[in-house]
């Protein structure tokens, strides 16, 4: 029989159908497996010699007279940097002038390595520019929330090959990490705990959907995964904001990031994914209901009428059979 | 500059992309158009005279020693049919047996016309079948929400190309009816009016976003459309659950969808799509602050990291273009 589970830290209730589920390696990617890209392109924007092609840039962080990582705003900003925010109030019309950041990161000089490939290093100078880019946003007085994201392929709503994350500091706080930090909150005030904390806890006591575990962090499929394959990546200690990590919790984060990413490439064929922070705003360091965390949703599946009309997901796999198969699959 | 609008409804936030908005006719679809389809398929479960490829009929609408619509339990159930619905609660953990109800609604048993494109009569049909399977799964002591939805075309998560509906009654009530219920509540209790009510009289006065209105109900783009064109059908009189209609407001209901979905097909060249029907259950029939409606979401665009990470849309077209467009479209 399916099983409803629910998740804790948003309230949604999960269908996981444990009769019909498939196998793990159902879910590899059935096409021509691994994407394979040149190192370099000249036409793409983001290769080494074009960078004249974007905006200048807003971080360069140097490699031996070269750059290891670059930041730009998007070309295509869906927020603009210049103006004032504004509010109107008219009856039930409530709008803001849509202005913030929006920046592109670029991840490595390379086209071709894709973020579970590149060196541990490099994903270390990738989390630094996130933490620079974060701070940076979230000094911008017109921004209320910055959100770090990434997309790994068509399914996941990207255009460029070349391997990038996004950040946009919005002007209001996004409704995916209110409603998490009113629950949140709620369950501060029943029972005087993280609920994200006791989350953490009962996985690494239950061990079945641990996936890796680093020092300062943890990933793991959650118990109500919403899609196949869906893993947390969370601090040990707690943190409510993404920029309290200190420089060896950055670095280790590096590791089980790229170190998970690299599990999905070799297990699951290169599949498409998103992933992104989701961490309370900088004004909110130290709260002790909140706690930051990084959410990775490979693009396995498609969302069809019944998850848009209830907002309940069917899941067609088991989370702990996701995390079994995770776990054996070698990093590189 | 960009603007975010303010879903009253859900309380989400909604960039509006208007510097880069495309124009209506960009997100018509680009390969071979309209899909074509023979109107008979011998390997087609939902097709006339395969009958014993699908589980017993639930329910079957006759037509002159024929079918007009069938509905079956689904062959790939999400939920079990057979079975208590137990929950159980440990700590942080809640689950509760995956019991409830799933059918298939066969529209026709023509294979090659969708939905937009029959006769506004077997829609009318498809109608009176979701108002008898909506009253049946209702009944069911297990169940607490029924979910009516449709999917078409592959981005839209559907299989089989034969024009179907399906209906889930789930044992619990959906998130997103939930939070719809819960803000409809406050808004009640803060303004003693009916949320939907309100906007759809704001709707009616300023004009810009009707696509179509009939004696009884009224097609919109919202203000703050998540996606592009995506649209409301909304009832005028004031009534909570699908299952009030009258028998004059089913057929007028059935004559707005079928002009809707046929102004996508003929505007846009068949794009795929989903629809589904967010009603108060059966019991709250009668409440004075929710109100059912039905929701189009054509899939003319990806979701992203974004998106998945702060539940914050951007729609890169005009609700005021997409409905003045589709104003334009001749619904056949």
């Amino acid at each position: 029989m399916p099983e409803l589970r629910h998740n804790v830290l948003t309230r949604e209730w999960v269908i996981i159908a444990t009769e019909r589920a498939k196998r793990p390696q159902e879910f590899a990617t059935k096409d021509d497996g691994k994407r394979v890209n040149p190192p370099y392109v000249p036409t793409c924007p983001f290769c080494p010699g074009n960078e004249a092609m974007t905006p200048p840039a807003t971080l360069v962080i140097p490699d031996d007279g070269f750059w290891r990582v670059r930041v730009t705003p998007n070309k295509f900003a869906a927020l603009s940097y210049e103006g004032e925010r504004l509010r109107s109030f008219e009856g039930i019309r409530r709008t803001i002038t849509g202005v913030g950041v929006h920046e592109v990161i670029i991840e490595s000089p390379d086209h071709s390595k894709s973020t579970g490939l590149l060196e541990d290093s490099q994903v270390e100078t990738l989390i630094d520019a996130y933490l620079n880019r974060f701070n940076f946003a979230s000094q911008d007085p017109r921004v209320e929330q910055v959100t770090i994201f990434k997309n790994h392929g068509l399914a996941a709503g990207t255009s460029l090959d070349h391997p990038h994350s996004q950040i946009i500091g919005s002007p209001v706080i996004t409704s995916q990490i209110r409603d998490r930090m009113i629950n949140a909150l709620r369950h501060f005030d029943e029972y005087g705990e993280c609920i994200f904390c006791r989350v953490l806890e009962v996985e690494l006591r239950e061990k079945a959907r641990i996936v890796m575990e680093t020092e300062h962090f943890v990933a793991f499929v959650q118990f109500a995964a919403f899609t196949p394959f869906s893993m947390l990546i969370m601090p040990r200690r707690h943190m409510a904001c993404f920029s309290e990590v200190s420089d060896a919790e950055a670095a280790d984060l590096a590791r089980i990031l790229r170190s998970t990413l690299a599990k999905l490439y070799y297990g699951l064929m290169d599949p498409d994914f998103n992933y992104t922070i989701r961490t309370a705003s900088r004004e909110a360091c130290g709260v002790k209901y909140f706690h930051w965390y990084l959410s990775i949703i490979p693009r396995l599946t498609k969302v069809a009428g019944f998850e848009l009309g209830s907002g309940m997901f069917i899941n067609t796999s088991l989370p702990e059979e996701n995390a079994s198969f995770l776990r054996e699959v070698s990093a590189g």
